[in-house]
């Protein structure tokens, strides 16, 4: 969709969030719902384009940038084709710098900014403006509303200033997202490993190779949850993991002890080409490399656990920074 | 709170749907949800006033008019009060001329005026517009809200000019409510039979008298529903009554044979006095008489049946006019 859109309209400007004027009005547009049911209800590319407008009807007022709110999955991707129709530029960085389920988190909600007013708009027609007393607010009755409009809505997001956002934003991941896929692709073009390109670029540790034996999924209260078992390969074989997922991957446990979990990313490619595999590609059979990358720092202090940590996930763990887990297993 | 807010605030005009201009805005506000969570969490009367404001906001305009959606339970009085609270003058006519538990069953939906862009607010500070492709769609979405919300939303729904309202609406419902209480409160003061007086006043025939022996209720969905079973007193002794309810009365079987159906009016009253009793209150050991009265002649086409007939609601029955069914049933 984005190249289709950027082929029709013409390239997206990218602004450094450094050359943002303070009183600039900046929103975000994304997708959201279960991704299970977006890939099976295909968008035609219009709808996270309503709901753009109609936030921007009620403002009054046409915005100066739209932004991702996350750098992942289709989220990281949609913003660029409506950037594109709507000839809107686009600023370089996010608001999670990867990919959460829930619209409270995102590193703008750690430094106050409301997630409403924001709007959604389904492929029939049916849109919502929505005003929260607070960002749970938002995602409880937004997620119900999901439901109903089948499973997936369009919305426009975290209505902010040029100032909020670069405050709270995580810089620059639309140019590491660039700086990944070149490195792939130059491994590819030298002949090198694309996974050993891909944990260079992106700073993360190979935590396992292998192959899916089992993947449960269920999509429920707007959410794709579940969880896949990987039997490993190569240096793992004899190992387990299994990696539990509300959209995005959570936890990773092998052999039986947590070694990844939320904020930091659980990255899941093809074992071959490190081509990226979301939760809802997940299936039988794949073959895999599983890796962990450290998150943005902002997600690491006490107050951003309390919004992404495993314990508000429902895993009565601590959190343990990747870097640390991975030295404490000698992996 | 109608009584206080006229107390606080003044009076407020009542106006004859004649007198309406064409051009004018009417605007109905309204309480959603299970009536027993209503009762359980009680407005403070701001939040219906809420509602209209958002609404206002929404099209930078003012209501000239404000109108009740039913005639029946608490949707009846609460324009009242918010007309007071906000100086709005009130039109003498409804959308219902009695109470319908969802949002499409209104007679303004019947000549083609939409439910959207309708407001919701809770009494936490919440609040959405909506704009649906159709009144079901209202509905659904509005319900799933209600729901989140708590069981309980304020809305103000149903924007339409003053030529929609007098081409859709049940007029002079308001003046009957007021013949009915004038009726009620004269036989008092002769010493005369309240019940004679209230069939006298609405028109409405006598179905049954009875205790009721046990009510089930569950708050489900958004709405109340239920049913209550009643063992025949006085020239019923012998026999029984079962109403089934969805926030409103939607059958009532004797004996085993359905009595009085949707859309017609099922109405519950205490035996003695004749005051009214809503599904909320219907309770172990109450004495009361149960009276069918004919609905508005808008509801008995087969266009508006399928809106509120006995089939909407799952009874594989055929309307039978109250009137006929009492006089086949020789009662």
């Amino acid at each position: 969709m984005a190249i289709q859109a950027i082929e029709k309209y013409g390239p997206v400007e990218v602004v450094d969030p450094d050359d943002v004027a303070d009183d600039a009005f900046v929103v975000s547009v994304a997708g959201m719902g279960a991704p299970v049911v977006m890939i099976e209800k295909l968008p035609s590319g219009k709808e996270a384009g309503e709901a753009l407008l109609s936030l921007e009807r009620y403002f009054g007022r046409r915005a100066d940038y739209i932004i991702s709110i996350e750098a992942g999955g289709m989220n990281s991707t949609i913003p660029i084709a409506t950037a594109a129709r709507f000839k809107r530029p686009l600023i370089d960085g996010d608001g999670m710098g990867r990919a959460f389920p829930e619209l409270q988190m995102v590193t703008f909600h750690l430094v106050g900014v409301k997630a409403t007013p924001m709007s959604m708009a389904d492929e029939k027609g049916n849109s919502v403006i929505l005003d929260t007393v607070d960002n749970f607010w938002a995602e409880r009755i937004a997620r119900a509303i999901t439901v109903k409009f089948g499973g997936v809505a369009w919305i426009a997001i975290y209505p902010m200033s040029g100032k909020q956002f670069k405050a709270g934003a995580v810089r620059h991941s639309l140019s590491k997202e660039i700086s990944i896929g070149q490195a792939l692709r130059e491994a590819k073009a030298r002949g090198a490993n694309p996974l050993d390109a891909l944990l260079d670029a992106t700073g993360g540790f190979l935590l396992f190779k292998g192959k899916i034996v089992d993947v449960l999924r269920r999509a429920t209260g707007g959410f794709a949850r579940g969880e896949a078992r990987l039997e490993g390969l190569e240096e793992f074989k004899g190992s387990e993991l299994i990696i539990r997922f509300q959209n995005e991957n959570l936890v990773a446990i092998r052999d039986g002890t947590v070694i990844a979990s939320v904020p930091d990313l659980i990255t899941v490619v093809e074992k071959d080409s490190a081509k990226p595999i979301t939760t809802e590609r997940l299936k039988y059979g794949l073959r895999v490399a599983v890796i962990g990358i450290p998150c943005d720092p902002k997600w690491r202090t006490p107050k951003a656990l309390k919004v992404v940590g495993p314990k508000y996930f429902g895993y009565d763990i601590d959190y343990v920074p990747i870097e640390e887990a991975v030295k404490r297993m000698g992996a």
